[in-house]
């Protein structure tokens, strides 16, 4: 048998992304439009015949929310479901809560890009007794002294490759098509992974929302086109460019 | 540890309770109503403290459903999920998709009375060919021949209990809090065995839906109350009684 097809989904938008607020794991839930571009997810896995046999998501409502609202638009509600804090969001560390803009006029441009973009440099930790913290929270309270406080894009490849080696590989190898609802940086870890993309090179590339990105993959588990394919290219393709503009 | 906290979930009204017709493993939606039940059911999880570690659930929409509104509501959206054609509605054979008044009047109310209630008499089976019928229906394809064309209740307790005693004891014995989301009769088939209630008297048993039904057991896995314990027995009271008065 061969490998299975995987495919990423990216949340679509929530209440904080409306708001221009850092997220990270604060766990907020989805806005109208978010929901609404879960059901379109979920519309284009059925019009493409691309029907997840499983799906596996993050700890966080809106990724939860979009696996929900996808997979019973696809007729798919019924599949087993996984979930696991390796594919939550980056955690955002001390910027959580914190209005982009705010933070950007407070630090500078170079060091707002800093955080938000090199690979290897987390924001400040978040204080444990931040409302924004999740020290307290019982989803992650097996996780002990292994919570994260802030995370850089390099520690959640760190954490996410070795959940997708034992978690996810081994469904793809016994050929089911594989669905994981998550996150902007958990996708472009497993992404990094996945097309070799280099350390420099990942700040550039980003995953649009609510759309259907399909990889299949050969023996090795290397995507046969790179990049994978988008289940609705124009869109995914004017999301990007939008991404590329901002601010400019 | 002690034996953990089970608590069962009845789903909310489907668009087919509002159209009067046979459902069983008929996959419709929840009525907006039904929504409104599931919303409420998690907001008396959480107001009482009733936190599941993990839920259960059929392979059904209405109740897949249910359990996602109810713990988005009670903040628990996050636990791990099961989810097992064991824990089905009881399939209604033949009815499936008929008119309970047409069904009524054609077949006289001892008949009716005798599919809709008896313990071991099953309507008869549906077509694999009838638009209602699951035969095709890739969720169920594992079953192969063990798939259901009509059940009585029996039946319903003979798929069930395997599935309780292997799925869900184990985690109450570990002392978990474990929620079961599912149907009228697969809930009734539980009940029966927990409180060893008689093939006779199961009959006039009843549960509400969107009520949390609270279940304590002492080590031997009996209800330490029988009956359990609804999470707002004023409105469970109201609701058996409007079943127990249909029809006078």
């Amino acid at each position: 048998m061969g490998i299975g097809t995987l495919v990423l989904l990216r949340h679509g938008e929530s209440t904080w992304n409306a708001k221009n607020l850092f997220t990270g794991w604060v766990d907020v839930p989805l806005s109208d439009k978010g929901v609404g571009e879960a059901i379109r997810g979920g519309e284009l896995l059925k019009e493409a015949g691309v029907l997840p046999d499983l799906v596996h998501t993050s700890l966080q409502r809106r990724a939860i929310s979009t696996a929900y609202y996808a997979l019973d638009a696809a007729d798919r509600h019924w599949i087993p479901v996984k979930r696991d804090w390796r594919l939550n969001e980056r955690h955002y560390g001390a910027l959580q809560g914190k209005n982009k803009k705010e933070t950007l006029e407070a630090f500078g441009e170079e060091q707002f890009m800093l955080w938000r973009r090199s690979y290897d440099t987390p924001p400040p930790p978040i204080e444990a007794d931040s409302e924004f913290s999740q020290a307290g929270d019982p989803r992650y309270a097996h996780l002990g002294a292994e919570l994260p406080a802030t995370e850089c894009l390099k520690d959640v490849v760190a954490r996410l490759i070795p959940y997708w080696e034992t978690e996810v590989v081994p469904d793809l190898k016994a050929g089911r098509t594989v669905l994981l609802a998550a996150h902007g940086n958990s996708l472009r870890a497993l992404v990094k992974h996945l097309d070799g993309v280099s350390d420099e090179a990942i700040s550039g590339l980003n995953i649009p929302t609510g759309i259907p990105l399909r990889y299949d993959l050969d023996d090795d588990l290397r995507p046969t086109t790179p990049g994978g394919q988008y289940l609705d290219p124009d869109a995914a393709s004017a999301a990007i460019s939008a991404v590329a503009n901002q601010g400019r």
